[in-house]
């Protein structure tokens, strides 16, 4: 039996006194924004300024903690991160918490402080939660699901049906990090090195494109990641995308892991990156938007979009053509 | 080795083939709302017209099924309630789904029906979501959060805050229906009968109240039921909050079960009834528009808010009185 007063129990689930006592001290005290009343069924907003947008997402990850992020942060990012590649400016955040029974009340604290930490830091105010306990073996430790409302201003509209033949491929900086570092905290590889998840807001980097002209479309590439980004490019529009291997970037250690564990870092999930098509005479000022930032100083030009058939290929190093099939079997669950 | 085409594997969950064919065939298939765009990272919405209001909750309820609804309906009616007593009209909601590796595509596909057709019965656009597979024994089948928006119209805002001293407290039908019915399923007491839960949307009864002068505060009694939110007024507004036994309605097969069971009825689960404070001189005004709906027939006038000290007390059918402790042991665990 745990003790109430250090581990999460199911008595924390029921409504009752402990579950307001966890809603009090340890959610609406790190989250303590204007808007969060934990008396109410529901936030009252102020009036929203644009064209609203909603976006949801789950979180999974395990472990709950990694180089460089943790499960609470990565669920802000995630869900800002989604609103910031459709164009809009997140406003608010709602926040579930699906606890395990048994998880310590101070690494629940740290998680959920990671959370309000982002979430300030993304400049979002998180309104409304809600908390359930499972019973022990029926979660890991702690799920969320973060939803959020942004708005997005006047132009035209981003999206993928607007990617054309010809356009370039944009991506911010390396990828694979967020995927190499969750798999190397989980698996005790004793390889942990330089290696740490690239989990952050892109806002910085989706507004620094919004005012580029001939943007087409943006996305983060998480779960399947860069490969898959390209996969949905080639099925909605229809086109065969082509990618340079030479000048995607990667990390050395990212690199050396996956050479050594025979993944492909194409795959693996990025939580801090961007892939942007833009139309190719604009490649060139959206890039230099890019390394004007801190964040984009490693983005680069990695691939255009050409008349079909309808696949995503890697010209390599040496010059050759390698298909980059769409993923099937999960080289990596888990890590978002 | 599970089939990937009968049941739920780890290969849905990682952003490749079998994702998008879950993701299109399962979830966007039974939704089809105009604003789910599967292929996009957010959803553009129309413009709100109102005061924008904002809730989330997660549902982890066993069985999944249950005389009287699932988890798929469940997810929506508890969300859509949640705005409803707010004041609000939901107009549109977000879903995120947890699976557990091994849930059946039937049993699935048979939730995100009844969850598409509860969200198309309450007047709601599910307009965007997100799937995550957790690995077997790390959860229990399917774990939904829900987020719904919702606009207020003007006029005064409700709040637990506005009750004073001297309101009549009503419900709107009988309570532990749900909490009943869902730890008959589950535990197998060979005792079914009539029981089933009251999961529905409590929006015709909400909406009936706005109309009402003197509404104070409504709230839907889940977790912790009635009595619950009788703490949650005294504690609030630092009142005595009386409930009469002899007028709070029970369905006799509640009642038996929970005399034979030991539990009270008034700390179990509603998930379609309303609890509303009501100034006393329109209370009889607010129980005729409760009982000229068909859902509101059962609803009666329970108590009332007194003078201090801060606490909950049942007047018997005697004539007695018992204190309604605050819910701190978990009775009944996983009801929502």
């Amino acid at each position: 039996m745990s003790d109430v007063s250090t581990h999460i129990t199911l008595a924390h689930g029921n409504g009752g006194r402990f579950m307001r006592e966890l809603i009090d001290e340890v959610f609406a005290a790190a989250i303590a924004s204007p808007e969060l009343d934990v008396h109410s069924d529901a936030a009252v907003l102020g009036a929203l300024e644009g064209e609203p947008m909603l976006t949801t997402d789950g979180f999974t990850v395990q472990p709950l903690e990694f180089p460089g992020g943790n499960i609470g942060s990565l669920a802000i990012h995630g869900t800002v991160n989604d609103l910031a590649v459709a164009g809009a400016e997140p406003r608010y955040l709602t926040v579930n918490a699906l606890i395990e029974e048994g998880l310590t009340l101070a690494q629940l604290q740290r998680l959920v402080g990671s959370m309000a930490d982002a979430a300030r830091a993304s400049g979002v105010a998180i309104v409304a939660g809600d908390t359930k306990v499972v019973p022990r073996g029926q979660g890991s430790g702690l799920y969320l699901a973060t939803t959020g409302l942004g708005v997005r201003g006047p132009g035209p509209r981003l999206g993928i049906d607007r990617v054309r033949v010809g356009d370039a491929i944009l991506v911010s900086g390396p990828v694979g990090d967020h995927g190499t570092a969750v798999m190397l905290a989980r698996e005790q590889f004793g390889l942990r090195g330089d290696l740490h998840s690239d989990s952050a807001s892109v806002l910085p980097l989706s507004r620094a494109l919004l005012d580029v002209p001939g943007l087409r479309f943006m996305r983060d590439p998480t779960r399947g990641g860069l490969a898959t980004v390209a996969h949905e490019v080639a099925r909605a529009t229809r086109t065969r995308v082509l990618l340079r291997e030479a000048a995607i970037p990667v990390h050395d250690p990212v690199r050396s892991v996956c050479e050594m564990l025979g993944y492909d870092p194409y795959y693996l999930a990025c939580e801090g990156r961007v892939v942007a098509v833009v139309d190719a005479e604009q490649a060139e000022a959206a890039l230099a938007a890019w390394h004007s930032l801190e964040q984009g100083r490693g983005a680069a030009i990695i691939g255009r979009v050409e008349e079909g058939p309808e696949q995503v290929v890697l010209e390599t190093e040496l010059g050759g053509e390698r298909l980059l099939e769409e993923l099937e079997d999960d080289p990596l669950p888990r890590i978002c």
